[in-house]
């Protein structure tokens, strides 16, 4: 319990920091040292701000100090935006102002070879005796959405409150990810930490200080070494107690290694080892990139976990209905034994030669009553069929569709009908492409997920799944 | 050679015919008949029609007949869009016109159980002792776009030629995912045929006539079953000499082959048999969907095949090299030993602690020369560089970039100066959604694709090296 504690107030400073210097602040547009700064005031951050640089009075229209230590007020937390070998000497001003913490942007450490992994050891040997904590080197850091503060200095939209945090070793995430994930996720952010060359806090830390944070429901991890296994191992176990993690770790292979320690600096690490930890940990590591990270984080951001691996198919196109029988499969779903009222529901409303079966090909519903209720009708009785855990549904957004049918409002009304039913409803659309983002964007402004390909709509099922069974396995071991 | 021939002549019906009958042909523009019929007009097909229907004198302006073989003019090609029970008697018809061909676009056969498997046993039996070839049942049949001819009942948008065929055991690719191409994709389809039930001509026949279609130049297959694997081989085999073929299969798994089953009767073959199949024959197999075969089919359709498995991975973030690393491994692709002079040249530009290296993480240059340059000097060196044989970029598309900079124009700028430099360029881009759009619209028109992501970019790279190699171990067996 007082390492929790100590854990969650020490890393505090960096995501609620009451006052911060950013030190290498510039008054030149064209530098990070002024992005940085400019991010802070644009995007509405309350905390106190002191730009630091020997060479400017007021950056800004804030008030410039020469050294952090020189700040006539306190600071809980320090941007450092240098170059690499002065940044030593800013934390040693940063001991003598009892800073809490240091979020080191500057590149040019342990990932710029020899000379730069010293600078790296002598900046950590001080932080450690001046007790501060430090995130990075080579990061853009720090993104928390409940209090608008970044460390970010690539030049970010305005935050939205969100449930999912990432944790990142790279800056990507802080940066032109983030601009991708706002304008194409239907989840927002709660907070996102990049945590670079993992100098000192790492993933481990991180990952305790989030299953404690109310605002994150669901925790997207991408990594690229791993420098203490146990330590990582025990903090996700705590976390995917009450929150999933979702991980996507590269430097797999051998030239990805190399990549990573150009990157990062970072350690390699065994990757059927790495598989294997996630695994027993109950964290779901994706093997599709960054899409596939997003797929699964957005499952979990708003669908509810599904009781069993029984799937219900309701497809427009037989060839859907075999690509995701393929794909549960391979995911370890079943596809649902339809109950007999759910057959018989459907039966009545088509000629009595058509074979019904799940997948559910609703072609012939589509000719005989419609495109509307061709959809309603199942999806209604397989939210009711007990034999079914979860639904997916492929349908075609062809413009000639649009003016007589509005695909949101059928899955929605349905869905509010029985919304007792707390089954996962995940979609796949193909057709015109303006059509498609049209019904996507409608969608899932409803929390009614779309997946851009049949196979990543089942994946995002079988993930719900898997972290289920590993929920219902811990439970019935404590039982 | 004979069989050469005979096999073209005898499918030329199904692409250009002179003259079709569309039997089921329908005033009703709910039914399908009317739809199919429609088509045909509104796209310009420049053959004879003649609509079918015992109950119309006239349909959209055509003179309407009661029977096939009462049409007062020879008819090349049947289009079947009665139901099944009536398809029999209508092949009847047509083997006393001498029609050569019938597309029966009608479900209720095979797939849907014992009687309709009887149904097409007989049609079948007729055809063959008329020597009528039959595409079908339980498909929308032909799109070619070279005479604007179809047989697909769903609407589809206005033709465009390409140089992409597509062969599919599903109606889907003449219908919604026609649409999704032609908004979505760079290339342009040259044509496409569903296979549906494949009672008669298949996969096998087309493969072959489309070797010789010189408006063809890339082949994508979407497969369920497999009726006789050696034809297949030996098509396949055939075809690949000459221009590449990308298989989607599905109906990998036991729930695949159930559902298969029923959307088209397909016969199982087992799965790892069939990938060995393909790597003997040059085919290339996906496992990623209908997105994978997408992103395969259009790195074919525009790009040069790379010398070598070389590649030099150009990226603006730290992360993108690592991944990217990871997936040449996968792809039997090697990061490429940068020349000196490539090396050098970059370094002028950068301060001397910098390090390079291949994945080459132009950060640094951005910062140094301005967005444009850190792309378009290691462009321009790699398709130089004698040791590089493709190229992937990865790049950041966000707002504040768009007003000094216009990704398209450096990138095609370049390419055109070292156009004697047959290497693959692809590019994945991340950032703000609608000026990844802009972008990527403005790329691809170049001809310079975009992928949606690392992963997706390196294994398109993968593929054009796999089919090159296959390629070249041909001509050295023919040596």
């Amino acid at each position: 319990m007082t390492t929790k504690a100590t854990n969650h107030d020490e890393l505090r400073c960096f995501f609620e920091p009451e006052s911060v210097a950013v030190v290498g602040a510039s008054r030149d547009p064209d530098k990070y040292g002024h992005s940085l700064l400019k991010n802070l005031v644009d995007l509405g951050y309350k905390g106190k701000i002191y730009p630091v640089n020997p060479r400017a009075d007021e950056i800004l229209g804030l008030k410039a100090y020469p050294r952090v230590d020189l700040v006539d007020n306190d600071v809980d937390l320090a941007i450092v935006i240098v170059p690499a070998p002065s940044v030593p000497q800013v934390i040693r001003d940063c001991s003598r102002k009892h800073v809490k913490g240091a979020v080191v942007c500057s590149s040019g450490f342990r990932e710029a070879g020899e000379a730069g992994q010293r600078l790296e050891e002598e900046m950590v040997r001080i932080a450690k005796e001046a007790g501060i904590r430090i995130i990075g080197p080579n990061t853009t850091g720090i993104v928390n959405t409940s209090n608008n503060f970044t460390t970010s200095f690539v030049a970010l939209p305005k935050l939205k409150k969100g449930n999912v945090a990432f944790i990142a070793q790279t800056g990507l995430l802080a940066a032109a990810a983030f601009w991708w994930i706002i304008s194409t996720q239907p989840f927002d952010v709660s907070k996102v930490v990049g945590l670079g060359n993992k100098c000192d806090v790492d993933d481990a830390e991180v990952l305790q200080y989030l299953a404690d944070d109310k605002d994150t429901k669901v925790i997207s991890v991408y990594m690229e070494g791993v420098k203490e296994g146990r330590k990582l191992l025990s903090a996700v176990k705590r976390v995917t107690e009450s929150k999933p993690v979702v991980i996507l770790k590269s430097g797999r292979s051998q030239s990805g290694i190399r990549a990573s320690y150009s990157h990062t600096g970072s350690m390699a690490v065994r990757d059927e080892i790495f598989s294997a930890v996630c695994k027993q940990a109950g964290a779901l590591r994706v093997n599709g990139g960054i899409e596939e990270l997003m797929d699964i984080t957005k499952a979990f951001a708003s669908q509810p976990l599904p009781k069993g691996n029984r799937v219900a198919v309701i497809t427009v196109t037989g060839a859907g209905g075999v690509m995701a029988a393929d794909e549960c499969e391979d995911q370890g779903l079943e596809l649902a034994t339809l109950s007999e009222t759910t057959l018989n529901k459907i039966r009545c409303h088509l000629p009595s030669s058509t074979k019904i079966d799940n997948p559910l090909d609703i072609e012939p519903l589509f000719e005989a009553v419609g495109p509307a209720d061709s959809l309603s009708i199942p999806l209604e009785l397989a939210l009711e069929d007990p034999n079914v855990d979860s639904i997916a549904i492929f349908f075609v957004a062809v413009p000639r569709l649009v003016p007589f049918f509005d695909l949101k409002s059928v899955i929605a009304k349905i869905r509010a009908k029985h919304s007792t039913q707390q089954k996962p409803v995940l979609t796949h659309l193909t057709g015109y492409k303006e059509t498609v983002n049209l019904w996507t964007t409608a969608l899932e402004a409803e929390g009614i997920l779309v997946f851009p390909s049949i196979e990543r709509c089942i994946k995002a099922l079988g993930a719900l799944w898997k972290y289920q069974q590993f929920k219902i396995k811990k439970l019935s071991k404590l039982v």
